[in-house]
């Protein structure tokens, strides 16, 4: 029963860029996702690395329909519109599969803690209900180490037994390839679509019967990634794997999205880039100094940004 | 320097009920809230056990403007208006304000974990600037068990320096007495109110030289509370929190705002009040009759609501 979302590839979770009044730059986002678009990459567009729970619901359909009316193809973006409130999540989901996404991207509700299934069941359930849509498709997106709300086996089974058609695959972002590998286990027959949470986990997803991944570092070295995703049964696939997993230990020595936001500020020669919200900081000068002299070092570069 | 907003004594975060198709029943929530004033407390609407998260900025501006509109004095409100995005911070907040709440009480982004001092600093800093109204009093609500995001007392220091008049209290949710202690021993003598998280610290909270509590069980007992805090220098007042302490233990042997709300609809006879939004789940019918027959066996009532 393979649902007729089916996404597979390599997505970025595109980071947001705010003005000198820390408001979305629609301008700024539009010309890095048409970037991403020609590196090959999908944009999951409103995740934990874009700040999208920094942002209003109404900022981030104002951003979603920028991206439509510059002709970025709909058929490409993987909007995420889980938030704590079913309201806000009904609104923003609702405006995504009316403009034509072909999936979204749930986070839990993730206010309240040690919640039961039954309740994460309810809130799923409501939604699907409200928004009252044969063309939505739901990807789950576990990250419990931010959300400290997840979705166990059991509950993905449940959902899936519920809503077949709609629960059409998960991101696992838990960093736990034990976990990965179970959920490809137990529902990749059936069509469900699992995505890594990053990169180093692409080539054991694929081999185990994945469906690529969401990655943070797709939004600075796409098109890396996205040739692993289209050659992982090539020879050199580990020392692709190798390759990728070098470039981004050089961004995990400091704090993701704010490195991610430098390095587009730097190859893409616009500072604006560097701000993010608060809670959130950006790198220091001598941060951002320290990554890109890490990367230049390396031999990295973003062409074409 | 005593903060012209100085609120003192016992608040309730207010229970907010929900229709049969989930939406916010103002006309129950300004009937529960007018018995919470007659019986003496203050009004913490849209705080954790109101489900506040649960609810849209739009949902929340309108049960605000309900109450205001039915009569409630603003002076007896104490809104929380902290959320994850801060143009809904700015928004909530600067409605309270606009229409004469005396403070609010802040949540600080809360899904973002492990954020800097910095960043939340930023945020504070970022709100005041926005709402631009030299009205604003700001308690600082301190839940880390929760929002797994809190209050440093270093950050509290750094924030009453930088807006002395702004930054009027907290709220102590932790349940760790040292920490309630330390923030009364560094900060009360400038005026700054400490309120505890709930009742069974009200007595050890008055006699540090604290405010009072804001406490989910207010919602149930509320004028037992408040007579304990205007007679905490009498001889009965540690029979007095014994007593409050029983009456809350009952409630705490099942999840606290299912459980609080069952025994609103039971007194209230109004069954409508049992209902919660996703996540959270409603308590059982077993445990319905079984938190009443305790609270029938303890003696228990909620006159006049």
């Amino acid at each position: 029963m393979r649902k007729n979302s089916g996404l597979q590839g390599v997505y970025s979770p595109v980071v947001t860029p705010f003005d000198a009044t820390l408001e979305p730059d629609s301008w700024l986002f539009v010309r890095h996702c048409r970037w991403l678009v020609e590196q090959g990459v999908g944009l999951a567009v409103f995740g934990t690395n874009s700040e999208a729970n920094s942002m209003s619901v109404g900022e981030k359909i104002d951003l979603l329909d920028a991206l439509l009316d510059a002709g970025i193809p709909a058929a490409r973006l993987l909007p995420g519109t889980g938030c704590c409130a079913l309201p806000d999540s009904v609104r923003l989901t609702h405006h995504a599969v009316n403009h034509g996404t072909p999936a979204v991207l749930m986070l839990p509700p993730f206010f309240y803690k040690n919640v039961s299934d039954d309740g994460l069941f309810a809130n799923y359930a409501e939604l699907i209900q409200r928004v009252a849509d044969d063309r939505l498709r739901i990807y789950l997106y576990h990250i419990p180490q931010v959300s400290q709300v997840g979705f166990s086996l059991s509950l993905i089974e449940r959902l899936l037994a519920a809503y077949p058609q709609t629960i059409a695959g998960v991101k696992d972002s838990s960093g736990d390839w034990d976990n990965t590998q179970a959920m490809i286990t137990e529902f990749a027959a059936d069509g469900f679509s699992v995505f890594a949470g990053s990169e180093p986990f692409l080539l054991q997803t694929m081999r185990a019967g994945g469906a690529g991944c969401i990655t943070a570092t797709g939004n600075v070295n796409p098109a890396a990634i996205v040739r692993l995703h289209q050659s992982w049964q090539d020879e050199d696939a580990d020392m692709q794997q190798s390759a990728l997993n070098a470039v981004r230990g050089i961004f995990q020595e400091f704090p993701m999205i704010p490195a991610l936001k430098a390095a587009i500020a730097h190859y893409g020669a616009s500072p604006d880039w560097v701000r993010v919200r608060p809670p959130l900081t950006a790198l220091s000068q001598t941060q951002q100094h320290s990554l890109v002299e890490r990367l230049a070092a390396h031999g990295f570069s973003m062409p074409g940004l």
